[in-house]
């Protein structure tokens, strides 16, 4: 069996319209090179995502806080109702094998420090950028178009497994 | 968008030649009526299902408690790895509108409390019988037969969502 | 450093008037000899038991679901505020070296579950008794009285560690 | 009765030499003003200040990935072991009214987005310097010592209840 590619898209739940644009397209780049889209399936960015995933076809899964599916966007496909709260961000982000972040609340901060906690390259569209002790490079890295985001996470996904 | 049913296998990741028999036929009667199966995507009781609703073209959803797809049995073909242990087993009851226990062990008992908790249908093929304070019904619902358990679940399987 | 024994007290957050008495003793028993209570930190069952060891000079520690610790009962001392739903009971019951479970609703079951996967003894004040495929013998170890149960959890305590 | 002020202190289970100094004084810090220390339970920063809060008197709490005890580091008095991996790092931030970051690792950068999203204020010590669309302002509160540390922290700790 050939296993699709699952590829995280992450974000704020309440987002800029300007945000909303870039995730969409994201999602569209990504159901059309046939990727699977996982994402916390909630509003704003995370809709937005799902949205332009559904509309060229593509499979799209929300790992919900809550426990009734009801609360998912009306664009995620499988429902994954958790009941585990915010601790469901660690879900979204270990089930794929690259992150792509868009915009960025601080649930996503928490979800960028899991990614890469776990070895899971982050790519980033106006998100976070990090530093530490003064180091100049952020382990976030930047993309300047979707497409550019979905080729660099396509290019980079972890390679430990057909996640 | 028509959202599938989403149907949970429980069981142990070891099992009786018996028990995978059971299983595995559950997995076919969920795929042949269009269920999605979602289970805990390990070996034994899930496996065995995966199997059997991947033989019949079904969808198959695993719920893994590592953050690693690869430990993932080969039938599964969406792995949600979550890196949360064994509370993963309230996503995997959580996330289904009825539970399917196929024997068990004490794993499947946490779950079983989780579904009913939620107010989420448990059928039983060989599985844990409950009493609390001497009273005489157990709230597991027990099945004769693999298609007996489908019946029932699809029956009864929550309303209120289209999880 | 002398670590204390740390032993759970499980039970529904609503109970009867002859149930909160039963996990009020228990609580009171466990502080006289010393062991620290833990539990999931609400009212009922749990409410009572902190009540009794508090009376004791006792320590209570209360694991919450929520994020908030003003949610805790009034007894609990130490409140650990999860933010991650009924995913903490699994944190409840590893966190003891035995389990005490008093009366019992859904989520009771869940932590029994937990407990017998992990080999952590449970004793049991009429709580949910279990067979599996038509065996006989309950895996709980039933108590005539609080005393009876807590002499039993802490002869019984795990070996794995000063928990 | 009167409940003790949470403060949690996070960074990396391995750290420098200069770290695990200023870990240890936050510590010991703590612990002279009264404060209960909670952490993740195991080396590097977190045994660092655990060994500090331990040599004052003070009370320290581990929350751990695990599900043994005896992963705990040695100064650790009440060792929660949750069974829940890295997801354990939300209860570690939501059961403290401020946060205290020593270094940091990309667990701890996890713990410092859950933080922030509760509305716990986080002080950090040589840690992520985080920035968002350019902004220029970190949501980390910057100390240059760990005395200054823990002033902040007390200061500043969340009022929404006696955590």
């Amino acid at each position: 069996m050939n296993k699709p590619k699952i590829i995280a898209v992450i974000g704020g739940g309440q987002c800029t319209k300007k945000e909303a644009g870039l995730a969409e397209e994201v999602g569209r780049e990504l159901a059309k090179r046939g990727a699977v889209l996982v994402c916390g399936g909630l509003g704003g960015v995370m809709e937005a995502a799902c949205r332009g995933a559904s509309a060229e076809g593509g499979t799209t899964i929300g790992i919900l806080p809550g426990d009734d599916s009801l609360s998912a966007n009306p664009h995620v496909q499988i429902a994954i109702a958790t009941g585990l709260g915010y601790a469901r961000n660690i879900a979204v982000v270990k089930s794929a094998r690259a992150v792509i972040a868009v915009g960025g609340s601080y649930g996503t901060l928490s979800e960028i420090g899991y990614a890469l906690q776990g070895g899971i390259p982050v790519i980033g569209l106006g998100t976070w950028s990090l530093s530490r002790n003064g180091q100049e490079d952020s382990p976030v890295i930047p993309a300047q178009s979707p497409a550019e985001a979905v080729d660099k996470a396509l290019k980079l996904a972890s390679k430990k497994g057909e996640k």
